[in-house]
């Protein structure tokens, strides 16, 4: 650092004799020049068949990028790995903040590796757009799983809608499948609607709990305990077993209040511990019955369609409201009418009326 | 009927001896001329405001009409009759068939008229559209509460979707309003979507049961329990008195494992019979401390305005999607675009791309 006023110190440098630069001007260009090719859509899809892990994260990126022309790109790359995707389980994780999620998912992870299987680690957590910290952000909980090869984990995409993160989250598993990921684990937070979308985009849904704490069958949102395929009762450790064994007696009561499933399935209660590693073989145990029975009954397969056609039109409802609502036009005049709707000035449906008037006679 | 070939019969009307016309001639183009004559959107919000109930019918029926001139004229006069509307209270009544809704309303509807109130009865049934036969239709099962001139039943708006006709029964609540109906009755079966839609037009939510039939806990939807404001157990007579107050119990219990209301209200359990009419004027009673509760508190107020404004955008979203799928480039697209999303051929996401290229480019 040469040609600066330099505070009187025995530390300063004397002038001629500068220290090296703490990062290589040259290797900073070099990263830079990299970060500046752009992999062609063939590239990316070659990379991602072979399995290269870094052309799947380029390609998650375009995914994840507002930018149209990458738009269009990442759909490219998609379209051609779409005939390679599919030939994965993937499973829905949800549980309320501090039930032990990133713990159980590094314990769980770690024994689907060590079965030789492929696992991707994925994440819906629209929160993850105001705080921009993901709930798969502080890989740290799981140091384990994210030094192992066999696994990828990606935290959570971000965006201004859930529905805009769900997509995102949806597309990276076919960037994943079809770069050899065999299980897909997607982890969301159990608030919110956030639960409804991963249900939408995955074949087993597991529902993970833990004693007291507030997270007992009170808390709970009744329409997620309707999605589960599996509750797991995590942290059965220490002085803790007796209570969780207790616990998955309720909850095995509870769900017996449910209509029968379509699947066929009867949701199971289990008990484990992300420590101890105790009950984590087993809940793999149930997903691999789950699956041998609805690829029999064929639900699996006729699920996997219906969740296809549901993204289609659900991306479709989604972008109508976006191109309306982010019209300057209708921007304008929004914010006057909803409160001359909300003050009884002008009925919902002329207001409505008015403003779709407005929007299509452009 | 002359010059017809007659059969041989001792009964036959002899040639030059006709009976005459059953129906008059005379009155029939009398009473047709009289519905060609279509008053103006100021004669009906005249005729309403009078207490008319012709008025009332016509101004519904242009409502419920898929002519776009009558909706024109039926959005002048929903908004003429605005300022005088809302003094009054929405009921929801919902429960799955066989509960007694009907018989449950006659009783309660009368009760009502009998402390001096003018009661509206309305009802929300998308099953209507295929059945044409609507939940409201058999006025029989009413036939004290039709003979009350201080009621008003109308049977549920048909339409293709649930939207639909949901929005046309909102809009027939402001006209009975303004007709000077201050107890709305809004009635609808406990299944499927129509009970949100019902919840999203009332200030206060009853949820009718009565015990075995399946209808106990078990058959419920989780999430109707979750609106109810009040659970009331109907046939609570003769043997079954004892049954419906172990079911009340019951509820009450399940009730409690509900996250609090926003309104500050306790949602109640009672037992009724529309037969001996026990319970039936506490019903009224529990809704009278709702309203002081809610209107002391400024929930009743709040919960209007938001109304209002889920309507307006319930209004909108629903003509963006109707206008997208009835456009006729998609309508030509769509199936096959379905089926290549669903083997796999194309993804979701490109698809919708497609079709939305496909829409918006015109």
């Amino acid at each position: 650092m040469p040609n600066k006023k330099l505070p009187h110190s025995a530390l300063n440098e004397k002038p001629g004799i500068s220290s090296p630069e703490a990062i290589s001007a040259a290797a900073v260009e070099h990263i830079q020049q990299f970060r500046k090719i752009q992999p062609s859509s063939n590239e990316l899809f070659s990379g991602i068949l072979a399995g290269n892990i870094t052309a799947l994260s380029r390609a998650i990126t375009l995914v994840e990028s507002t930018n149209t022309n990458h738009l269009a790109k990442a759909n490219e790359v998609i379209n051609a790995c779409l005939p390679h995707a599919n030939k994965s389980v993937r499973i829905g994780i949800t549980g309320v903040p501090g039930v032990g999620k990133s713990t159980f998912i590094e314990a769980f992870g770690l024994h689907l590796t060590s079965l030789g299987k492929k696992v991707a680690v994925l994440a819906v957590d629209p929160s993850s757009t105001i705080s921009h910290g993901s709930i798969l952000g502080d890989k740290t909980r799981m140091e384990e799983l994210v030094k192992d090869k066999n696994a990828y984990i990606r935290p959570s995409a971000s965006g201004e809608t859930l529905g805009g993160v769900a997509r995102k989250t949806r597309e990276t598993i076919t960037l994943c499948e079809a770069c050899g990921f065999d299980t897909i684990l997607i982890e969301t937070v159990g608030v919110g609607q956030s639960e409804t979308a991963v249900h939408s985009m995955v074949d087993f849904f597991l529902l993970l709990k833990i004693t007291g704490a507030g997270d007992d069958l009170q808390g709970i949102k009744r329409g997620i305990m309707e999605m589960a395929d599996a509750i797991v009762i995590n942290k059965a450790d220490g002085d803790n077993i007796r209570k969780a064994q207790l616990a998955k007696l309720e909850f095995k009561r509870a769900l017996h209040l449910f209509p029968a499933k379509k699947s066929g399935w009867i949701p199971t209660t289990s008990t484990c511990s992300s420590i101890s590693h105790e009950g984590i073989a087993e809940v793999w145990e149930t997903i691999h019955k789950f699956l041998e029975l609805t690829k029999v009954n064929n639900y699996f397969f006729e699920k996997r369609k219906e969740q296809n056609q549901y993204w289609m039109l659900e991306t479709i409802n989604e972008q109508l409201k976006t191109n309306f609502y982010n019209n300057p036009e209708i921007q304008v005049s929004m914010n006057a009418t909803k409160k001359a709707v909300q003050n009884d000035e002008i009925s919902p449906f002329a207001a409505a009326q008015k403003l779709l008037e407005t929007y299509f006679k452009k």
